[in-house]
């Protein structure tokens, strides 16, 4: 039979959020703990994750939750594993299985995908693509995630590593170096991270007058900050980065025909600035017959929940 | 009760193949009409099309017809018509109709679907990707072509036309212009077309002799013919080309994560000179969890056969 709840656990880099939702998608509960732990203590973060799920499951009770579902950097689905996650400490170059783990100790199935995976099943199950059949989930926060879905199924391909769209090329001669080791991925253009490497780019370059040569370590949010007062070079900079995302998102659109792109994340806060760049770029680059039909939307589910109901819809 | 044989049927450009195939993949009886009518003469070629499929299946019986499936240009699967296909003169900027005119005719179910699409399932039937859930399919023929699979099942998107690689942009500024009014899409580079297109550049920009300077009007076929015998440039050429084919196919890993990637059509006749550069190309290009997994394959269908084998594969 069916139960009423489940957990829903997304994995950052610096902490885990976790919550306990119902069936029309209210979070019901909901805590956040501590990811850093030392290289060798894996155990001890996901024994954390166990005793906060019980924790939080006391006035339900364990035998009222239907199972975990959890969005993780590189976790794999067909294994539940997270792969090499470069910038969790107790998960670089290691392979650690999180979702047998979790599943031994709680006893309740445990679903594991990556992050970007899903947040499009949250924006799917309860966000601005429910409906939708074919759609690509685009997160732009430190990194550039993609979750894809086609025929109303996540792609996970043949070993479970599709949709790794942050990691497409998108500079092809002298291109920014990559944390992956390649040169010139989307990510290092159009992630957080990318916005604040193109102004410190700028600034370098330029002797243009703009409120971020005041910024000592430039943040996107410094560049959102200095767009909002009409900051030129901050507004050419995300110019600039929807651009590229335009350019990408036409070849994505040439790969799978969705119906829509949706994006999430730290950066889509900027949408204002970035919409309109990203559309015209997009519908530049796009074939005739998909000139103006595709749409581009912004998450509407409220950032802060979206993670735990992302991980907590896979778990349905 | 499912029946014995079906039809497979291969819209071309200048000629349009059509053959009946048993259950194992036997063509029992071929032909080849026509496909060259007037802008005005849809109707005319479609009946001429009605005329052979009930002419090969004299012997057999029409009620011995499962059905019949289409492989044709810019044909889409939802709607069964061919849209505006730019080189056929009868479907040029035009809607037509065509399974829904032969399922009338022949009072049979008609199935229909982009060439790439159709040369994709006839290789998961009958070809190199038996047995796979999760391959691409690239055509290099005029153009560059592309069917996708992603969980045994071929990607049409939300309206039908999903998998347009040929038309992702592999040279940012001052590609070349394209047939679908882009500039730098891949087949601009990397089908027949795009082959003679980078030899007569070449041979015009520098002064480096080449058998190629003996030809009036070069072919992909004069640079396979020279590459065959030395000719420095003409095998430069290929490791140009495949170089670019590699760099795109690391990209479109990243999207579906497949198996493999398989080849098919004209210009994959040049394997031999293709197949290190684009491996090579494409090695370097994959994210470090995808390098050496990623199988290419140049299909095992005859070429002759394939058209006719992929068209009666979506009739099964």
């Amino acid at each position: 039979m069916e139960k009423p709840y489940v957990v829903g656990v997304d994995v950052g880099g610096q902490t885990t959020k976790i919550g306990i939702v119902n069936r029309r998608g209210d979070i019901v509960i909901q805590t956040v703990i501590n990811s850093l732990y030392n290289p060798d203590e894996a155990g001890k973060f996901m024994d954390a994750v166990c005793d906060t799920v019980r924790a939080l499951a006391k006035d339900i009770g364990m035998d009222q939750i239907q199972g975990v579902g959890i969005g993780a950097p590189n976790a794999n689905y067909y294994t539940g594993n997270i792969e090499d996650a470069a910038n969790i400490a107790w998960a670089k170059g290691k392979s650690i299985p999180l979702g047998k783990t979790l599943s031994e100790n709680l006893g309740v199935p445990v679903t594991v995908t990556n992050d970007a995976n899903a947040a499009a099943v949250g924006e799917m199950t309860y966000g601005a693509a429910r409906g939708m059949k074919d759609f690509i989930m685009i997160t732009l926060g430190t990194g550039v995630g993609s979750g894809i879905v086609i025929n109303g199924q996540l792609v996970y391909g043949h070993d479970g590593f599709a949709g790794e769209l942050g990691h497409t090329c998108v500079v092809r001669h002298n291109g920014r170096p990559c944390g992956c080791g390649k040169t010139g991925c989307l990510e290092t253009y159009c992630s957080a991270v990318g916005v604040a490497r193109t102004a410190r780019e700028w600034l370098n370059m330029s002797s243009e007058p703009s409120i971020l040569r005041t910024s000592t370590e430039i943040t996107s949010k410094d560049v959102y900050d200095a767009a909002k007062l009409g900051d030129k070079m901050a507004i050419e900079i995300f110019n600039f980065t929807g651009r590229i995302l335009g350019q990408s998102f036409a070849d994505f659109v040439a790969f799978s025909a969705p119906e829509a792109i949706v994006l999430f994340g730290g950066l889509a806060r900027s949408w204002e600035f970035l919409e309109k760049p990203i559309r015209e770029s997009m519908e530049a680059n796009l074939l005739n017959y998909w000139k103006g039909k595709i749409a581009l939307i912004h998450s509407s589910l409220r950032e802060s929940d979206a993670a735990i109901l992302g991980g907590s819809a896979l778990a349905w």
